[in-house]
């Protein structure tokens, strides 16, 4: 039975209507019957092969969410008909050290859900059943379907990096990735401070769980929040001042940086060294996380806050996170 | 009694022979008997005013060993005549979270040693007890002196930064830290990689416990050394291509920056995300990670390799720091 979906037949163009065969299923494999799936930033730096590595038709998605429409004869744990989801990553080696430790996000054969295969923005998907999570039953879809690429993205960090819930959290860029690092910084049991170039998201902020917020352009108020964070969330790495950033940081304080774009980063040593700051980054997480995620998103309500539209609004909806309008996930459903 | 020293009386100037009268001495404070002094390239940017807080006459020499001579009527678990070293840090406001955990080194109220005050380069030496530190009598004066600023500033990242026994270190600059951070990861139980731009160096290394040998313009011994280590010491921040620094780190890789030159470190966001991975910096060490490191370094047999000279050749022995010709660390004894 064709899958339908909605393909970038080359880069930079709109998605239309494609369908394809899928293989037959294979003894590892759960197919997916979609009924949501989130649009990541990354999607459309997928679909403009922004990373050299698209290829055509590409059909983006990897927030998914459905439920179990077939299952290979080898599957263990999953039942037909369970509500699962499949995030950024398909596969891996599944042998390696990052593997055997549920961190298969950092294995060096990690294979993106969207690339050399077809993802969520479709009716169904075939998938490797270790890279298929149980959505625990008080999510909600809609707004859980956001977790399983941009809340793994930022709750990962959190145990990575040994955040705990003595420590002073700031978020900084309140987008998709910022107002969930909000909600699970809180949650937590950190203080929290948003850090926004926008003053009217301020209401939005404390509501996702910031203690303070700071507009960075207010160079009295971010003199103030000088010296004050443990752990900095940079979710994107475009026109930041890193400097600016690491006065924000105490001593040992770690800054992270989640975005994708292809800007480098320039830094002193001196703050660096003298106060044995870092630096970091995060990509995605592993099934120990993923697994993590949900249950601690489920214990505490985190929830993404979700713009849903129709599968066939597709365009239009990739067309509002491309405009930063996105409020602040847009979720597609079938 | 006059304390007869080594100063500089302006920025770049050679060291002459300088008089002060000590204050009385304070009842928290010790004084001691300076027998022998380190070089370390620091003095050289203190004497220079590279980082523009040095004041003159600057006594330089931070890597001191001596006896205890006259002791303040408060100080406990010191007694006249032991053997005692003072590293790069005399001050810290004692009351903070980090002097609380014996981190006085990240104190925001740290006070260095010939900073606002005479160094080593000196007869004698007036000094807190909180930052004076006994020698283990198996290590010998001359091989301990620059273990009290080189060797912890190696010490305290292995422990700062979590390295394992299991994990695999590189050190890039083998000199006056490298030498100190081989033995010190080789002691650790790591397996040590070292990497250096100088062929000559490479028994050397070995004998200080590399098991493997790099030439950093060796492209191909370099390509076969990519994602190979989980920790890399980068002794110095000049003339680094951090981008290939990155190449060599395993996914959750850390590169540590202890070099204080003031050269910006410029890296693309991707190694950094994608591989989870860490730039840090620290910088020498606090009261708890000095008396650790001490007492590692007497039962590992750990040394600084020395050339010893008369405190009365210290321009001499300076001369041969800033010409990058000591192996690997002058030491001036009286």
């Amino acid at each position: 039975m064709l899958v339908d979906c909605w393909a970038a037949m080359a880069a930079k163009e709109s998605l239309r209507p494609f369908q394809y065969e899928p293989q037959e299923l294979a003894p590892w494999e759960v197919e997916i019957s979609i009924t949501h799936c989130g649009i990541c930033h990354s999607d459309l730096h997928l679909i403009d092969n922004d990373w050299g590595m698209s290829s055509y038709p590409l059909v983006p998605g990897h927030e998914i969410i459905g439920t179990v429409s077939a299952l290979g004869a080898d599957v263990k744990g999953l039942r037909m008909g369970q509500r699962v989801g499949v995030g950024w990553q398909r596969g891996a080696c599944l042998q390696c050290d990052y593997c055997e430790r549920g961190e298969e996000n950092l294995c060096l054969q990690a294979v993106p859900t969207c690339v050399g295969g077809y993802g969520g923005f479709a009716t169904r998907l075939r998938v490797h059943n270790h890279f298929v999570f149980s959505i625990p039953d008080s999510l909600d879809s809609a707004t859980a379907a956001p977790l399983l690429c941009g809340g793994v993205t930022v709750f990962t960090p959190l145990r990575a990096f040994g955040v705990t819930p003595v420590m002073k959290v700031g978020v900084i860029g309140i987008g998709g990735l910022g107002h969930l690092a909000l909600q699970f910084s809180r949650a937590f049991g950190c203080e929290v401070t948003a850090f926004s170039s926008t003053p009217a998201k301020e209401q939005e902020a404390r509501q996702f769980g910031a203690q303070h917020f700071v507009v960075t352009s207010d160079a009295s108020a971010m003199a103030k929040a000088a010296l004050s964070l443990d752990f900095l969330y940079a979710t994107t790495s475009v026109g930041m001042d890193w400097n600016a950033l690491f006065n924000l940081l105490r001593p040992k304080g770690k800054v992270c940086v989640l975005g994708g774009a292809p800007v480098p980063i320039t830094v002193s040593p001196f703050p660096l060294v003298l106060g044995q700051r870092t630096i970091c980054g995060s990509p995605v997480g592993g099934r120990a996380a993923m697994t993590e995620m949900l249950d601690f998103a489920a214990r505490h309500g985190i929830k993404a806050k979700v713009e849903v539209m129709p599968m066939s609004a597709a365009n239009a909806a990739i067309a509002r996170v491309a405009a930063n309008q996105a409020r602040y996930r847009m979720v597609l459903v079938n």
